[in-house]
């Protein structure tokens, strides 16, 4: 059987005897939801509703991609859903109105977590069609999180304490969803901004859970385990230290964490947050480091709210890497989110188009250590 | 000394005896500039032009990304640049107020290619910054391509004789970029519309010439090369057999050339134009698949210009992918356009978000089966 790193966390101080509480619900389409609070008192919640009552059959596939050697993930679902909601209405608000459900029941809890209704990749998939192109069923699973019932509060709104337990539902989805036998890797993210694509501006991210390790992540790790092999540490480990010494890119710096754009940014204010330890999960992170991490994120996200008077709300796609959950050990694994805001000046997109997309090469304009001044002159409140 | 392939469309039909005409000028600035016409009277032209007189030092580096193992291109250029034209001011188009000197001189010219005046890449590139990754020079060329003097046309819209000639200017760069000891590959490409970016309308493209096989050709031509070894034919040969024999994603056909989506598109709208054989590079073409290539291309054009009324100048990406000029002989590689529009219904943008960028898993809510029907119903007349 695979084992699931969420052993240092848990022995430091168990899951559920401490603030976080959870509670797994079934919606009337078949999908699981989760609640969870970090309040002591009982979760309290109505039933758990959903736009629809029509089971979900979702039946992604993958493609693969001949020439560059890589898969894709394919589903037929197309725009046209015959449903007609008030113009108020927002899926993922606690339900209100009983005729208008929402993905939430009304109830005490303080973040839900839910499987997306129209999943690129599902556990249930199943024969895939045939093609000129290898194909496979799309395995995975994918799911929304969502931060808070008030959807006019942002991550980075939110107090300290939401953000930690915030922390606590990533690392207890990453050990969860990781411990499936054909889940080899979870990826959290959160796209924020219609810059980055987003309809639903109600503060939420998702988690896509892979039964592959996808392109970038095993690209890094490739990178990583070579560093790890050749000189017993780790390259990010390596390369945090690189960045403290020489101090020009920090933007935020905690006893444990550490928020900074790297030398090799692709985006002008591109950054990296990660552990100053090579801990190789979220759920290996001790509470001193969750802590650490709640204020660091909470910095960060205020900063970049305040760079550019024009954007309150600065878009970005934020992705979190970590260990594959194969059921092998990564010590070369160290986990980090990886910010990519879209904006290059406050009226400006980065785009990426020719040499991006189609070479590979990122053509930056900008130094990052100029981009690293204008966020380090962001001058935040004691958190 | 590297041998670039023009060697069977030369021996086909010389190049300067026929009906292309080509023309090198200097800059003020030091920046070169061709003009190329098809027509058989002498070219001419006034003076060649800058829009400053201010000599080009560009000196852009490369950093080490050491998670993904890629260089990325770095250059200190801001955006503040002290010139103030009036409104009406086309930089692409031929000068007419001497005032205010765009990047070309009025004549009689056809296509016009010249060095772009703020690159990502230079051959002068020299003495790379020190840094915690490894940087070096941003060895390279980046040259702007202008398509036609009349800022009213685009790529689709020239005459098919036109738009040959433009297939034999992007076969000549690829030969005298290639030729250069520095320059191991050539790619032309195309950001069409404000959502791939692009700010300047006047119909243009640009062309990158690299140091390296930059990440994305290098994957694609490491899956070729594998290929060809294990079967003694190409990768993409084979596909385009293949598509033909299922037909249900062909978008247009010619004795000698393809457009397709391909089973394993990763947006809705991607198309790949292809001659049938392997033809490693653009400047390998015969003249009669050149004539093909422009009417396909042509077609193809009139098609997504066509796909939904309120898009008449359809955005896209266009990449042409072909064989390395690193003086070695390429039978794995096959020249293909690959074009990759941002949109999936007439009015909503494909975002590359979270799984995209983050993971490198493409999702696809949209099957290529379907989009090519819609193509495919697209009535074109004859060209």
């Amino acid at each position: 059987m695979k084992e699931i790193p969420s052993s240092s966390w848990l022995q430091d101080r168990p899951f559920k005897e401490v603030t976080v509480q959870k509670k797994e619900l079934l919606k009337p389409d078949g999908r699981k939801l989760w609640l969870y609070s970090s309040v002591n008192t009982p979760l309290e919640h109505g039933p758990a509703p959903s736009p629809s009552s029509e089971a979900v059959n979702a039946n992604p596939h993958l493609r693969w991609h001949p020439l560059r050697g890589e898969w894709g993930t394919y589903a037929g679902y197309r725009q046209n859903r015959p449903f007609l909601p008030p113009d108020n209405y927002n899926p993922l608000a606690p339900t209100t109105n009983a005729e208008f459900p929402t993905e939430l029941p009304s109830g005490n809890y303080d973040v839900a977590v839910f499987q997306n209704r129209f999943p690129s990749l599902s556990l249930e998939a199943h024969s895939p069609p045939e093609s000129i192109v290898p194909t496979a069923p799309g395995k995975g699973e994918c799911e929304v999180v969502v931060f808070t019932q008030d959807s006019k509060q942002s991550l980075g709104t939110l107090p300290l304490e939401h953000i930690k337990l915030l922390i606590d539902v990533w690392a207890d989805r990453y050990s969860e969803l990781g411990s499936k036998p054909d889940i080899q890797y979870v990826m959290p993210f959160e796209n924020r901004g219609v810059e980055m694509g987003v309809t639903l501006h109600h503060p939420h991210g998702q988690i896509y859970a892979y039964d592959h390790v996808p392109p970038v992540p095993a690209l890094e790790l490739e990178n990583q385990k070579k560093h790890f092999e050749a000189y017993g540490r780790g390259l990010l480990e390596d390369h945090i230290r690189a960045e403290l010494e020489d101090g020009s890119r920090i933007v935020v710096d905690s006893e444990t964490m550490l928020a900074f754009i790297p030398a090799f940014a692709r985006y002008p204010y591109e950054v990296w947050l990660a552990p100053k330890r090579a801990a190789p999960s979220i759920a290996d992170l001790t509470h001193l480091e969750r802590d650490d991490f709640a204020r660091v994120l909470k910095t960060l996200l205020y900063k970049y709210d305040h760079l550019f008077e024009a954007r309150p709300l600065f878009p970005y796609l934020m992705v979190m890497h970590q260990a594959p959950t194969d059921g092998f050990e990564h010590p070369e694994a160290h986990l980090h989110l990886e910010f990519y805001p879209p904006y290059r000046t406050p009226d400006k997109l980065k785009y990426l188009a020719g040499t991006e997309l189609g070479a590979g090469l990122v053509a930056m304009d900008n130094l990052p250590e100029n981009t690293a001044k204008d966020l380090q002159a962001v001058v935040v409140p004691e958190f």
